[in-house]
């Protein structure tokens, strides 16, 4: 199996991504990388050489404030863009970037192109429960507008992601939605339940926002625009509630030494939320398999990302969701 | 000023309910109160009497699962449909429940109605900020479609609460959106950015959910659907990290020891994330100010829903909410 990806994005990048890189080739064996990127730059992390490690040299690469459609056609020679190119033309079964997410949903469009019958893909990333199953929450935000038969195709999508690479059986699929009750919400998530309720999958019906973190659902689904602020909130919440816990234990000498008595227990707190164990968040109904790592990954973030894409390859689920989506389009005809 | 508040809504009522308003009695001089429900279940939290504090009996009441709309219609004795009866008579100057947030509203809009030119009432509480200044998220529900125009009346009433009764001078508001930059996000609220550029507002542009409790503004501006997904995520991380947070400090007698070493300084963090303290959620563009307090009230939260309705009251926001609106019509005539 081969796998691109792009050396040059991520906030810690290139070092994460080609450590990250090393990491999993120790750990799958049949698996060949090629690296997008500046190869001085990546050459100060590795040390020998490894047959199934290639670099790919380009100098040039997209910014995190590039205008994402725009900086696609105009840098060509761009890390993220030659990685998106190689999966294009075969050299290679699926890429990841850590990178301007709005580029890479436009890499993916414009070069790897979408599963025929998928209307838009679907960014989805899986976010943490207290339980530590985790749950998939699509669309983040690859689209902010969506209509009923969008969201049920992510359901589809993210179904199929979830019991084939996840290990989850017959997941079960959420709407999201202001109330847990049927009839419940707009215009948009009305249809969508009446659409969800006949496809083939394991709906429970409308899951509200609060329920997210108990596992409400393996697979929760609503539009990009309702998608991104939902998991900006989970985000921004947690990251604050730290930021004020970590002021309490610094108050005074006494919280000082109880922080010191909990500091493993909170960190296993903090592991226990750090999505990146569940790798990155997958550009679901694109023709390849197309990850966008979290663009603060460090090492092993890197390295799960790669294993989730690994299995995303193995199981073959694009061929999955395309033979899905193309029944149901025989079933309507 | 006469507030006319439902004894009966929420988990603990009527006890929470007559405890705080005593509380506000003898906060205010100049406040009556008339309590509506049962009053021999009323009755077992008074000693003595009060001339400011009357009971308007009733035994009949909604339910946390009633249907909201149909149900204002039927209960007509309902202690929070009374309640509502009194404002709209002029019996009383706002009101206040505890109750079913649905019924509320319905009750809000077929009894007390709705300011001229507010096409929609916005379900508006105030939440949490790390620097314990707080900010007004609307709509949260109210309504769950919305249109770019209702956006901009959302921004004036919040705008003005802000200023008059939270004492924050020229308030900033913020736009709640997928990204900061100019022309992100869905058609609505593209749209609703323009009007809000012209509005008599200190409009900051679009702000994302992950620094809202970092006060990223004053006022948040959004759709119902958006609002009460923004709201409940934030409220369900923030339980669940409580939650997974107390697992990690029982886990052994060295946590344990810990936990009590720090256990006042975390409940300053809890309280410092209860939203009760900046009182109710206004339902902002009704004709007279009706509030809803939250289910849980206990009797400060009462308390503290009573003196935010006081101040609306004292300040006359609706009327100064009315007269904006009235002259921006008149602008576009």
């Amino acid at each position: 199996m081969k796998i691109a990806i792009d050396a040059m994005g991520g906030d810690h990048a290139p070092e994460s991504v080609v450590k990250g890189s090393l990491l999993a080739l120790e750990a799958f064996e049949d698996l060949s990388i090629t690296l997008y990127g500046d190869e001085n730059k990546i050459k100060q992390y590795l040390e020998g050489s490894d047959k199934r490690l290639t670099i790919h040299h380009t100098t040039e690469k997209i910014e995190n404030d590039d205008e994402p459609v725009r900086v696609v056609r105009k840098k060509k020679q761009a890390s993220m863009v030659l990685m998106a190119e190689a999966v294009k033309n075969g050299e290679a079964d699926a890429c990841i970037s850590a990178g301007n997410t709005g580029a890479l949903m436009s890499a993916g469009l414009f070069k790897v192109g979408r599963i025929k019958g998928i209307d838009r893909p679907a960014l989805s990333p899986t976010l943490p429960t207290i339980d530590g199953k985790g749950f998939l929450l699509l669309d983040v935000g690859a689209n902010v507008e969506a209509k009923p038969n969008h969201l049920l195709q992510y359901a589809i999508m993210g179904s199929i992601y979830v019991e084939r690479v996840r290990g989850i059986k017959n997941p079960t699929v959420g709407l999201l939605n202001v109330g847990t009750e049927d009839g419940k919400g707009n215009e948009l998530v009305k249809e969508a339940f009446q659409l969800m309720k006949k496809g083939p999958i394991n709906f429970i019906g409308n899951v509200e926002a609060r329920d997210l973190l108990n596992g409400a659902a393996d697979v929760v689904v609503t539009d990009g625009f309702s998608g991104n602020i939902t998991l900006k909130s989970i985000e921004g919440t947690a990251l604050s509630m730290f930021s004020m816990m970590k002021e309490v234990f610094m108050k005074n000498t006494k919280t000082k030494i109880a922080a010191a008595m909990v500091k493993n227990d909170l960190k296993g707190l903090k592991d226990q939320l750090d999505y990146s164990e569940y790798g990155g968040a997958g550009l679901f109904g694109l023709a390849k398999p197309v990850i966008k790592a979290h663009g603060s990954s460090n090492d092993r973030a890197v390295l799960n990302a790669i294993k989730q894409t690994y299995d995303l390859v193995e199981q073959d689920v694009v061929t999955l969701i395309a033979e899905q989506v193309e029944s149901m389009r025989e079933e309507a005809n």
